[in-house]
């Protein structure tokens, strides 16, 4: 029997909630394949500031990186929002997290379930076939960056009084283009053999630096992969246009906050997309949504990305390539029958039957 | 009679076509209200570097600070692509412009022409009634920040070998905060009193202090008008979830580029959207699209945008109200009347009628 050690990060909102689903599937998984999974459950984020004052806690970081995989909820909450630099932040669990344990590939697979396809706010025709997989740089950029913001200066306030002044820094080292660039060009391999390389080159340095990089990586080593080059701001625009033609899209870490996002929701079910935070040691799942704090508690949310992350999990980490294909199977098969959360209930279609998280946790597991 | 000069910019690819559009309807509403507008012609761009080594030339810079608004087409194009940041790139003439004319404020309007309501790849439900104002931040942040690349240092190739490193710097000063936040509210209050404050406050430093100062001018000078704030992230889903609910967007250069780019694509029709980029002087026009080298000098592509920035010109720098209204009804005529330029036209749509650049400018001119 192979034993592995998951450490669950619930975390705030409809976390606690979700997370406990896809332990439901781990565990049905862990019977059926003859595999142990044993947890561990620390805190991150709000609830993490409130019982310790820090959003990552030194006992959680050491309890991730001592498991063989991390499966966390969401963070956040309108109760710690501030914008006192002082203040700790949720964000700062999931942050730092990603920097400790060096997880610098974010997977944002985006893919459309036919019983969804209607859910969409774009037209039936264009998101037909959606398939596509983000690549973000997740440990460099405008999120690591120094930053300060300094009072008092002259020449910042109004007719040059003075008044405050900030700034963020958007860094980039030749190895950490690299090496995000190699995981695009294997993820492509493994799909329509396509790489989407998002910058603003006609602006940013680092931008001009990272479309050199991807290029060398891709002429020395890839050259059997399709490579294209597209500015950010044009990329924001043919995602609506044409999703269905984007393969892998590789790009650094904000433009890949801001079109991850963007394509997640031309889906129009952000609550069935996960996500992996790969590097080179334990790695990180979680859904692509938030811990949406006015819904928490009422037992209602979607616990399908949880799922599915999952999913992610058995394939990157474990190796369960037949497990994770159940999981996938069942959640189909569940919303082909017609079993939805509310996020995903279409008022106009009569036949979809409305469940709570638990319910639809139980309904997957009836299908693995 | 009352005597404008306006700098014409023609630019690269299919600028000389279209601004001679815009040409053409200018002189028509100068016949028709008593007014003569006078045109200084100048270089920026590709055809600058080819002609004069640089993108914007000192007399280029000269002739639009001599005049009375400056009204460009579009810049760059293949020839001129390059990563070496010791070579001239025709958008260092865009970026130069606005900022030697200190022109700070992006407007650009996204609407909707009922007769085009069809091109979007959004439901006709989701796109009905669309109508925001996008404000975006343009000569700050990440575009005019420092930024530098190194070569050589330790630590920063593969195994901490030597390698490239290269940043870009993100920096706000307080003023330039203020003074955005009160071009966003001002706009408001002419429309529907609603702004949407674009951040990512939950990371970077600039953001927090952005949310800050826009609250206080909010407070102490337009505590009338409603102002959420709305993570960049949750914005680039938001504008094709709900893309009606936007009045104003305000938000910083970077994230604005990708916005404003992102809700002009839910309109489905970029060639019908203009924009005007305003500071404490001289303003500029120009179409939200690019310079389209790829079907440059045939006469086919879309003037309607650029036609429309002469609008914006009548309506921000001479006040001439009716005059700009003139074109919106004329605009709006002559595409209810079917006729298209091959970008808008619709192939399921019999009815359209095929025009080029010229006799679309023909068209609008009739109509005036
Ligand atoms: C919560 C926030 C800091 C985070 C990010 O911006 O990376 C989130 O939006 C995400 O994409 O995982
Ligand atoms: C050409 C480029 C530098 C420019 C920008 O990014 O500002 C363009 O995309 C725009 O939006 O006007």
């Amino acid at each position: 029997t192979q034993t592995y050690n998951i450490c669950l990060l619930p975390g705030d909102g409809i976390g606690p909630e979700i997370i406990a689903e896809g332990v439901k599937v781990l565990n049905a998984l862990g019977a059926k394949y003859d595999t142990t999974f044993e947890y561990t459950e620390a805190l991150i984020g709000g609830c993490a500031i409130d019982a310790a004052g820090t959003a990552l806690p030194d006992e959680t970081l050491r309890a991730a990186e001592a498991s063989d995989a991390v499966l966390l909820a969401a963070v956040g909450g309108p109760k710690w929002d501030t914008t006192d630099p002082a203040k700790p932040r949720p964000e700062q669990g999931l942050l730092g997290i990603r920097k400790a344990l060096g997880l610098y590939t974010n997977l944002r697979p985006v893919q459309i379930f036919n019983a969804l396809a209607g859910a969409s706010t774009l037209k039936p025709e264009i998101v037909d076939g959606v398939d596509m997989m983000i690549v973000r740089e997740l440990t460099g950029g405008l999120y690591f960056g120094r930053r300060e913001r300094f009072y008092d200066e002259a020449g910042c306030g109004t007719d040059g009084a003075a008044g405050q002044r900030a700034y963020d820094t958007l860094e980039y080292r030749e190895y950490e283009v690299e090496r995000i660039a190699r995981q695009a060009f294997e993820a492509a391999r493994k799909r329509r053999n396509k790489v989407t390389s998002v910058d603003k080159a006609n602006v940013l340095e680092t931008s001009r630096m990272w479309r050199e990089i991807v290029h060398r990586i891709h002429d020395e080593e890839y050259a059997d992969v399709e490579l294209e080059d597209l500015l950010v701001d044009n990329t924001a625009m043919q995602l609506i246009n044409r999703p269905a033609d984007f393969d892998v899209v590789v790009t650094e870490n904000m433009f890949g906050d801001i079109l991850s996002d963007e394509a997640a929701q031309i889906t129009g079910s952000l609550g069935m997309l996960a996500s992996a935070s790969l590097g080179d040691g334990v790695a990180l799942y979680e859904p692509s949504h938030g811990s949406a704090p006015d819904i928490a508690g009422q037992g209602i949310a979607n616990p399908l990305a949880q799922i599915l992350s999952v999913e992610m999990m058995l394939r990157y980490s474990f190796d369960m390539q037949e497990a994770a294909d159940d999981i996938r199977r069942a959640v189909t098969a569940v919303l082909d029958e017609g079993w939805r959360t509310g996020d995903i209930k279409d008022a106009e279609t009569p036949a979809d039957k409305l469940v709570g998280t638990a319910a639809m946790g139980d309904l997957v597991v009836s299908h693995l």
